[in-house]
């Protein structure tokens, strides 16, 4: 597409730019200095805008569409300070490599050396969570660098790349061309003999892990590696916190590396070959005292497919290279006819939820309360998609569960939330609510940062002074759930039973729309 | 104070320093890698706890309470994510001066090069923000880099200091002397000369406007200013967006330099001298094609006292040497028996606010629609403190409402909101409601981005299409204030009239405690 931008201001040829890189969706809460940009959008209606009332919706948002969708992801934020405001979960959508354009206003050029009181260091705030910077140093090169940076975003595995837009450069009227979009490239493919390298260890007979991240987390990725553990004995793992896997009916039960770096180094140890295939080298989530940073033993480490690399193909070249045979049908336990009612406990949760999930849906999962016992009961439920909080900056999922839900208007989506971790972004529920997603946001009330309590105790003992409590407790006064989502416009209701729970969740899955249950542990 | 840190942790060295440094409140949001140091908050009661549920309401806070009470204020926030939620606030800290010294937690050190999901460029991201910004590279040191970066925060006019202190630092058992902690300079004092070269401009009959910023703008400075004025025709403004303005009966009714470029350059247009004192030189919010972005004319703009300077006594220097007699009664016009009623309009609001201020009240102003119809409305109210916005990042209001009511538990805090930006820190509520605070926070609910739709009509006339008419409204669904409020554990109303709003502030006023008002627009 080389359209002519001539008498378009440089704000409309970056939006088309955009438009034309596959820029469908723009997670916006802009300021003055975004002004055109926001005019602009009125002029490319192939682009929906998306308002958060807090940046780091727009953020998380932007990467659950990006998991979701496959496609890019546009944010509009303002200045340094509001794009301060979605550091934290283009931190996780980095570590996701969820391809996202975030487009900064900044003041005009020639209004910059003033340091008027919005004037920031935007390259040093944006470098961190940023795989591409860059500044429009004129409007003539909006469409041109806008191609670079979409480019850069969508370059495999995916990475975030932050424009920043004097002001005015998007008011000036520009004649250039709509700079033409290169289809980004594929993901590498990994060469024969890498492949073979590591199938001539597994043929040896070597005690093997399988460890899938990425998009090898996906169908074809899960049955390849099946394949390779019948045929080698391999144990599979999914790498603890992935971007998007499919789980469920029909897939084998992948468990996660396990959180803690004791429980994950019992998981690894004896293993003579840990082969990647889309994850990286395990490492502890936290140093602590006395244990190693690296989970596996020495030596034992083997990359089939980094990141940027066609994992999914790698596995099955090297289903091909052992000569692995079709898998064998999945014995899947039937779900048990009844389901847990009394006091509501995360397992009983966890089933509950499985048990009810409709066909094809996502669940965002955040927080530990319910996340693990979730993904324990999940394996056979129904097909569905996890998105996990991949770099642990919380306030991750409910923002990541409104652009699922964008991304993918037919899929019911679930957000299992703790609710500590809720309220980082609680505003993302009034988006739910405005674009009127089907999202049932499950929060696990227990009024405490339960993972804190099970640090300080690991830290030094169980006996705590009131800081530490109080530091701890969400308790005095109890957030109040039920209120904070009718606030937002979404509607809610309250369990304290399994019963109660299931019948709530059928109530919501009935009515459609955003939905709240606050779920009282 | 040279106490022994002997068999204490590295943790307990920290807190022990910056409680010796002045430091008596801690408002945090840690994690796992902050245990150390909420354990160490177990062991020093003297410095008090303050659990925010995001992290831009404690650094909101913190400026609030440095502003309120000129105590340094301490944060504990979480890594690199942790930090960047705290960074807008953190902005509008920097354009007050205020001193705040975060302390962050980082991963153990020799757990730092394996990249561990949580890892980040944190000294990237607090540099914007930051006057000092340092790493803890040993526990030994831990006492004396504490100290170092306290005393940096101390540094007049006020500076924010971020210390990175790796969790095995935090954790380790020092033996080292708790750093002793200078006391910090006073604001210099300007010399006679510079005192005099003014002097010797405004004797001349120079046309002269004074623009007080800063500490300037404190009961005794706007009293020097006033017999300046007086003694020589000098119009007197206030900086726009001050960080803590003394107003009220007693004092001069001070403006504020308007907020529009046009109407700031009519403001000072035929002054021959500006003379600046604590504020720095005027320029233009944003930049717009065809304005200036410096306000004053060329060559007219003379510092008394720059901020770090001891502006309030330059002012009694200057009007010393201008042979400035006690300034006249002030005229303080009776306020008007009746109070408005009828629909709630942004003036009426201003003036029954004002009218029922209590002494000695502190007003938290943030948001464009009542801001500056109580700022005019409370030039003759009970005698108060403002705070404003400095920085512009949006998010400050409630946070810097709740900080100044811990600084000062005896005043009454009114923290006076829009509707659009009280949501970025809407969980400030929360801990208004935990710590007991009086705040009453007033919302003004217009449903919408009013200072956009204004900008929009300035870029390019009224005619709005769908994108830049959703993104700039919030409507669809409108926000229930009492609900969310409720949500926190605070009390609320709902005012539709003037009669009602009174009726219902006179309530809150009252009850005590934390409070809100949704006031329907």
């Amino acid at each position: 597409m080389t359209e002519s931008a001539a008498g378009m201001t440089g704000a409309r040829a970056l939006v088309e730019t955009a438009a034309a890189g596959g820029v469908q969706v723009c997670f916006a809460n802009p300021g003055t200095t975004e002004m055109p940009l926001v005019s602009a959008l009125d002029e490319v209606p192939s682009v929906h805008p998306v308002l958060g009332l807090f940046e780091g919706v727009c953020t998380g948002a932007a990467d659950g569409y990006a998991r979701i969708s496959g496609r890019p992801a546009m944010t509009l934020l303002h200045l340094g300070p509001g794009f301060a405001n979605g550091i934290a979960n283009l931190h996780n959508a980095r570590r996701a490599h969820s391809p996202v354009l975030n487009v900064v206003g900044d003041h005009a050029s020639w209004h910059l050396p003033y340091d008027a009181p919005l004037t920031s260091d935007i390259v040093s705030l944006a470098t961190p969570v940023s795989g591409w910077v860059g500044t429009v140093g004129s409007a003539a090169r909006t469409s041109e660098v806008t191609a670079e940076a979409l480019a850069a975003a969508r370059t495999p595995p995916g990475h975030g790349a932050t424009l920043i837009v004097p002001a005015d450069f998007q008011q000036a009227t520009v004649t250039g061309p709509i700079a033409s979009m290169p289809t980004p490239p594929a993901p590498t493919l990994v060469d024969a003999e890498r492949v073979e390298r590591i199938a001539e260890r597994l043929r040896g007979g070597s005690r093997a892990v399988l460890l899938l991240g990425g998009g090898a987390l996906n169908e074809r990725g899960q049955r390849a590696a099946r394949r390779i553990s019948e045929a080698t004995g391999a144990t599979l793992y999914s790498e603890t916190f992935p971007a998007a896997a499919e789980r469920g009916r029909g897939l084998p039960d992948l468990d996660r590396l396990p959180y803690f770096p004791e429980a994950a180094i019992k998981a690894l140890a004896g293993a003579e070959t840990v082969v990647l295939a889309g994850a990286l080298e395990p490492v502890a989530y936290f140093g602590y005292a006395g244990t190693p940073s690296l989970l596996a033993e020495p030596g034992t480490v083997h990359a089939l497919a980094e990141p940027g690399e066609d994992g999914v193909q790698a596995l099955e070249d090297l289903a091909k290279a052992l000569g692995a045979k079709a898998a064998s049908p999945l014995r899947e336990p039937a779900f048990p006819d009844g389901l847990p009612d009394g006091p509501l406990i995360p397992a009983a949760i966890g089933r509950i939820v499985s048990a009810l999930l409709p066909e094809g849906a996502v669940v965002s999962v955040e927080g530990g309360t319910c996340g693990y016992p979730f993904f324990t009961a999940s394996a056979h439920a129904a097909r569905h998609t996890t998105l996990t909080n991949t770099g642990g900056a919380i306030g991750q999922g409910l923002p990541a569960a409104l652009g699922a839900a964008i991304a993918a208007p037919e899929r019911q989506v679930i957000a299992l939330q703790s609710d500590g971790s809720a309220q980082y972004t609680i505003q993302a529920l009034w988006t739910m609510a405005r674009e009127q997603t089907d999202v049932i946001t499950l929060i696990a009330s227990n009024r405490r940062y339960g993972i804190l309590r099970t640090e300080l105790d690991r830290h030094g003992g169980s006996d705590r002074g009131p800081a530490s409590a109080g530091l701890t407790s969400l308790d005095d006064p109890a957030l109040n759930w039920p209120a904070l989502a009718s606030g937002y416009g979404v509607p809610a209701q309250r369990a304290e039973t399994g019963d109660e729970l299931a019948r709530a969740l059928r109530r919501a899955l009935a009515a459609g729309g955003p939905q709240l249950i606050e779920m009282v542990l």
